[in-house]
């Protein structure tokens, strides 16, 4: 009877504690190139999760430079970093695309802050970049909470001599958090303009960011085409923060609030987009572009954003080295610069490519963090479009169910065309916003397994796109 | 053109950083049938982003409870607070099966070291569930390494004396982690009744996971048959350790392995599985059972393994209150205990169904992680799983994708039946063993959406269960 018991025990740990939920795909259902395609995408991946160079490249760039705002010296050593790495995986070319970038700094770590019932609150904010400073001492005012840019602007003067607090939240029900910063951002982007207009002190705005926590998440903001001394200081307040600020508002709507920064924007300087590109073994003159953003925030060490997009990015020409698969079309890397506040690096690549009359006949982005993959963001002409989503059959064994039409991204976006296919990655995007532009973007939060699945995943459309796409696309010259 | 080009910046910023990826479903593809259940499903996902328990029930359990290993006072308190959480919910009925459970103590932490080149190196070890102690003095021998249980039994009495290590890692190649786990877990489970056998003096087995760190992961293993003379201590290395063990052993393949532990099993003690429902306002005879495991491992906090299980479990009867959905077969929410080291309580549960001759239509058990939602495997007739199958439209917009055949889970897997349909939750399996049987498996693992996402996912399928599955079941009483 023991005997018996311990057999039944042991077939249940064994077995039942292990799905066994590997998926395969039925190659009879595949065509005779499919079978090569699937067995290309299966070296790849394997490749990528076995001898994958992705996860030590993102510990050295975001730990021994970490931060690299566009103008700061953690940008210019991070540009030294990627044309020495991208030489190193032996890429047939590698140069410095020069362009002039913003410098924003931050200065002195900011200081906010306000009493009620007797109690001082201190309360964690910084700067939004492109944001003024406060006079030296600071601004004191009482606070007007608001959820829109509509409601701020129907306040019109009665905002004047005030700080206006933007803080409509994350919409949770949406399942992309994607979306849900897409329907926020506009009180970060624009609140000061339309603030600044009527005469308010200051804006605070709320955190972009489902989570309750204590980070405050700087981004760009934008004074628009307000005269200079209508540009008033903005800064972002931490989720929790802004729950206990408005709750305390209802309390005592008279309550001041103080805060000070010393932010600046420094004269632009000079600075370059990395390249770096495998020459194409059939119609080298066609160039499929992968990329990411080498800038970061200052706040954190820029990983989710981007620095998981580069390694990635360089990855797809690694693992096309190690699997010897030659690219017929020219494979091209690219390492942008100054994504976060002006994409200059982007608009430079588009002018450039433009003069030198190349042919980009694709581009991939990775730009939405390092999570699991779960597909592919398509803006394209309707026939490729196609083409792109008939290779799910392929690409969903590894989780990648997502072709739906989309946007790509801001760095390759501005080569688009009717002509030209663009892909965004898409990974998952739950933890995102925990992360995306706070100090807490570092590089503990980067799974490997799950970062090295999206460089399979990247290598693996380009792997297609460059198979079957410069057929299917009536490229004019 | 200062003008314009902001403007232009700014259309780039607010719109081309966030891509509005959010799915929607083409109702003109729906019955109307149909319509009503994406409207359900979509108002259970609503409920559970924004109005959602389980987080905060997670941290009540992780961190005020802990670890609750069987028999252990932990185990006793949560218990308790199963019984008192679920009566909260207001369920019709709550109660507890009274089960009896192994009582095995890990006793003090164990300590394992060796010395070469005159360095002397400090091990991180845990004993392995039902192992012996170690001599009070430890065991000190030389070690074979070996990768599997067949070259084990192929050393046969040339391991006497000695200590075996067990170090066949994960194939990191299979894209789902649990795969890998099914691929090695035979060597923790079997390796001491393997080498108890030719008269090792012990086992030591690399852990199970992907990563490459410093925890140990423990888990059950099994004597088998052999008589207690031949009962050999075991336990787990972390994975790094492993590393660093095997390339000494290619040094210096006669450097002695110490270890110590003072682990053991006692009587036998009882314990609960805690049960709650709501009764079915149709059907109520037919059961529809949902839970999780309420027992964990006694190192780290039971967080992914299984308290995410056990607070989605009842976030389903939650999600159908708030929503005030009836079921229309009764809804039964099962906090089983056990799992880890004896499956006593799924076991004592479907024994008491038998015995009352209940009638269960279907089970879901989440018992995989708190990780986002990928899908669910499903054990079931022909009929049953094509009609689980045909639901992907409804659950796809919600990353559901994967409904494939498979295994459901420990715990529900004894209700196995021709006519019963069990369903396992599959999360996203990539960080699982990162954190599974070790002390890093502790609440701020876990993400609050990635768990939400999971509650909402499980109640929408139990949802289309309960509306669809008798009527496709011809169950006999």
């Amino acid at each position: 009877m023991k005997k018996l018991l311990l057999l039944f025990l042991s077939t249940i740990f064994v077995f039942s504690c292990a799905p066994k939920t590997e998926k395969t795909i039925d190659t009879a259902l595949l065509s005779s190139e499919e079978k090569i395609d699937s067995t290309n995408i299966k070296s790849l991946f394997d490749s990528a999760l076995t001898d994958g160079k992705s996860y030590e490249w993102l510990r050295d760039l975001t730990q021994n430079i970490g931060a690299r705002l566009s103008g700061s010296e953690g940008a210019a050593k991070s540009v030294v970093w990627g044309e020495k790495i991208m030489r190193e995986v032996g890429l047939d070319s590698v140069w410095l695309q020069p362009v002039m970038v913003p410098h924003w700094v931050r200065g002195e770590k900011e200081i906010a802050t306000y009493t009620i019932n007797k109690v001082q609150k201190n309360v964690p904010i910084c700067a939004l970049g492109f944001s003024v400073a406060t006079p030296a001492s600071g601004i004191l005012a009482e606070v007007i909470e608001v959820k829109s840019l509509e409601e701020a602007k129907a306040l019109g003067t009665k905002m004047a001599g005030k700080i206006v607090f933007f803080n409509r939240p994350f919409d949770d029900t949406l399942i992309n958090t994607f979306s849900a910063y897409g329907g926020c951002v506009d009180q970060r982007v624009q609140g000061a303009e339309v603030c600044g207009e009527f005469g308010a002190k200051g804006v605070i705005v709320r955190s972009m960011t489902n989570a309750i926590d204590d980070f405050p998440h700087t981004g760009v903001m934008m004074y628009g085409d307000l005269p200079a001394e209508k540009h008033i200081p903005t800064a972002a307040i931490s989720s929790r923060a802004a729950n206990i600020l408005s709750a305390d508002l209802k309390e005592d709507p008279t309550l001041k609030f103080y805060f000070k920064q010393s932010c600046e924007t420094l004269p632009d300087v000079p600075s370059f987009n990395v390249v770096g590109e495998i020459r194409g073994s059939e119609t080298p003159e066609n160039i499929l572009v992968v990329g990411g953003h080498l800038d970061s925030w200052d706040l954190g060490e820029g990983a989710h954003d981007d620095g998981t997009g580069i390694v990635q990015s360089l990855e797809v020409a690694y693992l096309f080295k190690k699997n010897n698969i030659k690219p017929k079309n020219t494979l091209r890397v690219v390492f942008f610069m100054n994504e976060e506040n002006g994409t200059r690096g982007a608009k430079e690549y588009a002018a450039l490519s433009k003069l030198n009359k190349e042919k980009h006949i694709g581009g991939l982005e990775s730009d939405a963090g390092g999570h699991t993959p779960r597909g592919f963001s398509i803006d394209a002409n309707t026939v490729n479009t196609q083409l792109l989503q008939s290779w799910k059959k392929l690409l969903s064994p590894y989780g990648l169910h997502d072709l739906d039409k989309g946007g790509s991204g801001a760095d390759i976006g501005p080569l688009k065309d009717e002509n030209v296919t663009l892909v965004g990655y898409r990974p998952d995007s739950q933890r995102y916003f925990d992360y995306h532009h706070t100090s807490n973007d570092t590089f503990d939060k980067v799974n490997k397994r799950e970062l090295e699945l999206g460089s399979a995943s990247m290598a693996s459309i380009i792997y297609l796109m460059d198979t079957y796409l410069y057929s299917n696309t009536p490229v004019k010259p």
